[in-house]
């Protein structure tokens, strides 16, 4: 044996058990509540492509190094927790009492563990003290300040609630306080991954809903709903009117199709957004499978997403006509 | 006609379309995590009994009468939240720090409306609350503070924290510090019914899991966790350990066995519980579905579980050997 090719067998050893052949990829979406063209003007859409691009990177290039789902879906949704055009940490929508409460989750889909928040008003990262609660706990999800108090222990970084506050949020908060209009933003981030191991995972965090009730939670954080990930099936993340979303169990609804009869992502995918559109409301979802396959349905005019598969090609998109 | 003939068709009229031969029923349980013949026999078992037989009657007398399923599975849960000896409400468990922090949700299996809460310490029926979520607000989920906040501005009736306190909840939590052996209570209390019109609901209620950390929420509340409500399904209520639950949404993949494979409800829920405990801990659930079929599975040394049937009879039940 050559000692190059030596090198090169013992490297992929290295790289973990990464299958020969398997497809990997990573798709992410930055919420479909409001996505239009008056919304976009603002920052330019430029701005929105480029946020997208840019947490699409920062998860694609671990799957690339052959690291986990778990890792790709935690850097692409913190990218877009720390962009503010998104409505996920910086650039949270805001309740009735004008403050920020943030929720997040994130799913294994090889191990089925998960960790997810609800209430958060003052950790930075919601996906990253999801991960903890997952990781350091014997819990599945927390909330408010017992959240906080054991992010704060494990020692996450804290900061005021107004650290989550934009302009542009703010401007749509007092513009609905002025008309009482109807709220229109309900996005959420998130992202879904399948690694070179062929393992799923799924994460998602928001800000809610704009003028919700303090307290209120929506479906971003509630496993089954707007995040589930399972090697057997599928990983999903949800965005919308979240309430539609609980009382259907869309995340799981999709799994459990493709469990239960077999039926293939993009079909079950578009049966369960239909079922929790009939009810009422509006939104959209993204979903990968362990052979790599993907979808993004949605209801609304638009919904900020992007993709990167190893056996797919690229791809950035805003709204529906694309 | 007769005029006796009249007055009766009259008064089947005025009952409210309730569908002749429409079998109806109730099922409730007051938790599986540790249900033993020591820890029963420090109240007695015939307290245990009584207090399951009153949550029956208190929901079962609203059927009978024409009432709906909502109405029946508040009713039954409501009994035992003031009911010391089963860990909701009064009688509640605590949380690492000596606190109360309560978790219910309730579910319409006809508008798949629901409501859920948690991280309640004041609002003296969590259920209650729960239901004036489904019934008063847009949302379906509301916790901590700006539940409570809600509640009040409902009229609900707050208490001070330690009025959910028992000598006994005390005394496991100060053997448990002294210890530190494992938690073993991981009780809730749950109901589901099927009323006179053929609509069936859930309710579930909880102190959560003795030593949680603060912040912790279990599957009660989580709509398709611990709770769910189809009318073309079932009705689920579960309790255990929760955190397994959540990673299978147990009540949801009843249902969704039943509607995309033509389960039978017995064999679902046995499927779907086994699903959860296969990943570890322990626990039970009780469901019911549209034709009035009960089931009450559980992994553990017993679950305080009791129904009344149209067609069915009735039964009080503790043990595993029963």
């Amino acid at each position: 044996m050559s000692k190059s090719l030596f090198v090169s067998m013992a490297f992929l050893l290295f790289a973990g058990s990464a299958l020969a052949g398997q497809p990997y990829g990573l798709v992410i979406h930055g919420g479909a509540g409001n996505v239009t063209r008056e919304r976009v003007a603002a920052a330019g859409e430029k701005a929105y492509r480029a946020g997208l691009e840019q947490a699409l990177a920062a998860g694609y290039a671990i799957l690339e190094g052959g690291g986990s789902a778990v890792d790709a879906v935690e850097a692409a949704v913190r990218s877009m927790e720390v962009n503010p055009l998104f409505n996920a940490g910086v650039g949270a929508t805001l309740t009735r009492d004008g403050t920020h409460e943030l929720d997040a989750a994130i799913m294994d889909g090889r191990t089925l563990k998960a960790g997810s928040v609800a209430g958060i008003q003052h950790v930075k990262s919601p996906v990253g003290l999801a991960r903890l609660v997952m990781e350091k706990t014997p819990h599945v999800m927390m909330i408010g300040e017992g959240a906080e108090a054991f992010g704060k222990a494990q020692g996450l970084e804290l900061v005021p609630n107004d650290y989550f506050r934009t302009p542009a949020q703010w401007e749509a908060y007092r513009k609905l306080k002025a008309s009482q209009a109807s709220p229109t933003t309900k996005d959420t981030v998130g992202a879904v991954a399948l690694d070179r191991r062929g393992n799923l995972a799924s994460a998602t965090s928001t800000g809610g809903m704009l003028d919700k009730l303090p307290g209120r939670v929506g479906d971003a954080p509630l496993i089954g709903v707007g995040t589930y990930a399972d090697n057997r099936t599928c990983a999903v993340s949800c965005t919308g009117w979240g309430e539609f979303f609980i009382r259907t169990v869309v995340a799981y609804d999709i799994s459990a199709q493709m469990a239960y009869t077999g039926a293939p992502l993009a079909k079950a995918a578009q049966a369960s957004l239909d079922k929790a559109m009939k009810l009422g409301g509006d939104g959209g979802l993204i979903a990968l499978d362990a052979q790599g396959h993907m979808t993004m349905p949605f209801n609304t005019k638009g919904m900020f997403r992007a993709f990167h598969l190893s056996e797919g090609g690229t791809g950035v998109k805003l709204f529906g006509t694309e």
